[in-house]
């Protein structure tokens, strides 16, 4: 066989266990919340024909997505957002699903971006979606849920930044920004956190837009003020609990995707610099653009590599244990192999996370050593000394104490205290 | 926009939410059991290098390995199984693994199959893997964890099938087969479950077997006997505490996948007719295929799809509710929609799961017929009359019996019995 080189591809990452303990508390966290406002688990394929999810996103966008020809010669696309398939999910069971269809579903996607600090092109989003109602009480729920899923994670510093396209397109009617270069406006000033807006104008006039607009467009969209539906919006998050300290109005954020049509929102940490971290808003369309019914929908997709990014950068959770496993039984030697699997099967029935080292063969120091790189916090001895009194010797490893004590006494020790 | 056919590939399948809980519970099921045994979770990419996935599982699977040019024109897969990903893993970080490496990776892979009965082109696999053990009892072990796994599912007739590649190779030594045809006749052999005897002489014949090789191929095959290795193997599964009931030595069990090297098993339930739900073995070569050193490893997959075919057709958990939701406060007109928002913020407060009707305008008995298509248990109505009282009304959909409660009272009904 060829031998080859063992790498990831660029912007794909493997993910360790020490990584996938903080991966996997989010996400349990996020779920129960999500559980906690009457959203459901949905799943929907990886593969998607190419024309689900192709012209909904914008020109840019769909650039990114990875499409290609399946063995049966047809279009398909990796998912590159979890809202085109839950949409696509609304149009195709119209009738059996009942609405508003409130549905949470944690899934990887895949961008062919350029990888750049908080941005991969393999990554998993964390969306929840209220599908069926076109009251702004849907949108200030989802954003109700924004703030409990952050505060719940243990972050203290962030902000959700709340706008609606609506705003934005009554802004440029005003100015005269016909409706056919409205999207793209909005798809450059999406740019102005990222780059800058001397970058930002370049590219407006590319759409051909006069100096005279652009300079009403920049000078008019600082006060711009909440319109009817937002304010009711407002009135809702208050009734909601949202606290004013952590949300506020802002007539700039645009969101880089076609589907939005009116509240659009977003969350960003103060610490570290990371891009939005929580994004969304609401895409009335977007159903019967798949070939459904006209269905109002709203909804918002947290980030999570970004979020354990900032877990980690920030730590949030010091107290973490990098690893489940509470305790190696050791193997004293071959011949006391029967021994140690009996303890092992007992502490298992006791419910705790047990490794039994895998190779009779292996000196004891080694198998210690193993424990303490590793990160177990405990290993059990069983060699004749303990047999003769039918005990078992534990050793913690942090401190090297150790201790021979009836299996039940290391099942107490060992139990954690709730 | 061009209006499209709302529809999902073949062999791709979308999971609505009482599909979902199933999924959940099989999945939280299984991890608790791994993560008893010291079994910690890995993650890895959907996309490879195709040279990665490609030559490992023999001719006939890599055809129906999704392979396509990314943007960059890298030649990259969608993972196929689970295996060669972890195998790969431990090629690259060789020096920052500990060993042995026990892990649990719960993943979707894709294979480009044809759709049938159990057979899905993207489907879930639950895998574990001891790496670094050439020990028999690394394999024991996981027999030991299938057993465990599937009598905590509530499977109570299942068998699991053991056999050895080792055996087989040694079978066809002594018969004369050489050894570049051994791996094309295992392949052949792994259908006589799935076709019939006739089929699989057929295709020896095509790769030159003499009549008497296959003749004693097919006499000898049923009279092996286990070889040492299995032996202590079966050994170490007793003190294990695994009972003769569920597995059995089985020497025509061949798997189709080329990297097996040494134990091989399978599980197997008696109804449904679905193939295997479990299958695995030792693979002590693929580690230094994929560019890493020499390290031994065993494991097994877990199928999350069929299994969870198994659990609904068999009605194996009648007791599972479709959905977590508690509760449905209701919305009795606009002007009391504060005040369910402030019992529906208490009822969450209290944990409990509670979806808040997202649309003031629908009249209440709309909203009514809405929990109950659900599968809502109980609704929550606030009205004048509960207003004034301070308190609201409670009603069991199943029995239609409604009572008027203090906000107290009612979460102590709704709250769980532990």
């Amino acid at each position: 066989m060829k031998k080859i080189k063992p790498q990831t591809l660029k912007g794909f990452r493997d993910f360790l266990p020490e990584e996938m303990v903080i991966r996997q508390k989010v996400i349990r966290t996020l779920s129960e919340v999500f559980e906690t406002y009457g959203f459901q688990p949905l799943e929907t394929p990886a593969l998607e024909y190419a024309e689900t999810l192709l012209g909904k996103y914008g020109e840019e966008a769909d650039r990114l997505v990875y499409t290609f020809k399946d063995k049966g010669s047809r279009e398909v696309g990796l998912r590159y957002d979890l809202t085109v398939p839950v949409s696509r999910v609304l149009a195709q069971y119209q009738n059996q699903i009942p609405l508003p269809f409130k549905r949470y579903q944690i899934q990887t996607t895949w961008r062919a971006e350029k990888p750049q600090k908080g941005r991969y092109r393999e990554f998993t989003q964390c969306d929840i979606d209220s599908l069926g109602s076109p009251s702004p009480l849907a949108d200030a729920e989802i954003i109700a849920v924004i703030d409990d899923c952050l505060k719940k994670l243990g972050f203290e510093k962030f902000v959700i930044k709340i706008n609606s396209r609506q705003v934005l397109f009554e802004l440029m009617k005003g100015i005269g920004i016909t409706e056919d270069k409205q999207l793209a406006v909005i798809r450059s000033l999406d740019k102005l956190e990222k780059t800058n807006p001397a970058e930002v104008k370049n590219e407006l006039k590319k759409l051909e837009l006069t100096e005279e607009k652009i300079k009403k467009l920049f000078s008019l969209i600082n006060k711009v003020q909440p319109d009817e539906n937002l304010k009711q919006l407002f009135n809702y998050l208050e009734w909601l609990g949202v606290s004013k300290d952590f949300y506020q109005f802002d007539p700039t954020l645009a969101r880089g995707l076609d589907y939005y049509t009116g509240p659009i929102f977003e969350a960003i940490v103060e610490k570290p610099k990371i891009g939005s971290i929580v994004g969304g808003g609401r895409y009335d369309n977007l159903i019967a653009d798949l070939g459904g019914p006209d269905i109002p929908a709203t909804g918002v997709s947290f980030g999570l590599d970004r979020i354990c990014d900032v877990i980690r950068e920030e730590n949030l959770w010091p107290e973490l244990s990098p690893i489940s496993t509470q305790v190696l039984v050791t193997i004293f030697s071959p011949e006391y192999l029967e021994n140690s699997i009996a303890i092992a099967n007992q502490l298992r029935t006791a419910c705790l996370s047990t490794e039994l080292y895998l190779d009779p063969e292996t000196k004891i120091d080694k198998q210690l050593k193993y424990a303490d790189k590793k990160g177990i916090p405990y290993v059990v001895i069983i060699g004749p000394e303990e047999i003769k009194k039918e005990a078992v010797t534990i050793k913690e490893l942090k401190t090297g104490k150790q201790k021979t004590l009836s299996l039940d006494q290391v099942i107490k020790k060992l139990t954690p205290k709730e």
